[in-house]
């Protein structure tokens, strides 16, 4: 994930001959470059030239590290749901607590990640690119992360059609984040219990079960 | 918006020469031709040119009705908001109904208008090109509705942050609008309808409350 860089790299430093401005390592540059040039120029108008420019690369350089610009698009987006299946996977095996606190520490944990990157990466999931091969990993972890949200709903509510409303449920994170971020100032932190806290109104919980969830979940998180 | 077309317009065809193969207007067929071609193959992809040969016109024929690629691209999301925040309007004015009531009809007439839709135009909302001045009458509509939104969410619940929970209450309806559209075989009515029932929940009601709003909303909509 990209991280805040105060001195921008001189345009066509080699690698090799010092150190770099920033702590990133060079496939971090390029991610870093690429995720500011895609959500702020478009990924159909950024080429890999000028990502290579902007993370103070030669293009070669940049090869070496990612086939193209579809591979560095799928490792960004890879990037924005992996820590979440994986945390989504630990709070699914973890049957010793209550599933709405777990749903509400996965909706919690997910909202601010995506909240707190750097740039709008979740604005890139609906590119029409995003149904290429190259994408099948990551469009397999956000259908493993949904069956998690799913089966956590489910589990707190049953009726109706669980399909339809995991689907909501997933939308109200993803889309919910990318309407908050619109308005500036807020903390990563509380985009994401509010994102929780309307996880579990949207789960069917009343809101003294909510506030049960909620602590349960502090504790769930920092175990 | 964009309507199904069973036979495609021949390419180049002048418009003067005959009758249109479909049921459409000129700039109808531009509009139709350009929601496929933007959300199939992307915007920044996209060229007048494929769009006018698309709808069968002649590029020049085209600049008749559009100043260009943004302008269309204007008009189509602008159609995807207008008639939400002219009904938005209409159960604003709307008192003799409860919050609850008229909060259900809003969302299930947004959702199911976003859902509907031959394209997910919702996925174009997110493009860096949005943020120019052409497009500041449909983020000005988009504003629009989203106060509606928030002025009937906090009548049912003014706890918290409720501008934060009406961007959640936005993000609920477009982006579970556009998760729900990736499972196919969905009814537009069934999906407005799951949206409206969330939306009360995001909201604070128990189900016993939501039971009441759809009837009621279900008179109000026939009204």
């Amino acid at each position: 994930m990209p991280a805040t860089r105060e001195t921008p790299p001189r345009v066509g430093r080699p690698r090799a001959q010092g150190p770099s401005a920033s702590e990133l390592t060079p496939r971090a540059e390029v991610l870093a470059a690429s995720a500011e040039l895609f959500t702020v120029n478009g990924y159909a108008a950024t080429t890999t030239r000028a990502v290579a420019e902007r993370a103070g690369l030669r293009q070669a350089s940049l090869y070496h590290y990612f086939t193209g610009k579809e591979d560095i698009l799928a490792t960004l987006l890879e990037s924005t749901v992996e820590p979440s299946l994986a945390f989504a996977l630990g709070v699914l095996a973890d049957t010793g607590h209550s599933a709405g606190a777990r749903l509400w520490a996965l909706a919690a944990f997910d909202a601010e990640l995506l909240f707190g990157g750097l740039y709008n990466l979740g604005a890139l999931y609906q590119l029409p690119e995003v149904r290429g091969e190259r994408f099948a990993e990551f469009r397999r972890s956000r259908g493993e992360l949904k069956a998690v949200y799913g089966t956590l709903l489910t589990a707190l509510d049953a009726s109706g059609d669980p399909a339809l409303r995991t689907d909501l449920l997933l939308g109200l994170v993803e889309g919910g984040v990318a309407v908050a971020r619109e308005t500036g100032g807020r903390e990563p932190r509380t985009v994401g219990e509010a994102v929780a806290d309307s996880a579990l109104r949207l789960a069917g919980c009343a809101a003294r079960e909510i506030a049960a969830a909620r602590a349960e979940a502090a504790r769930l998180r920092t175990a």
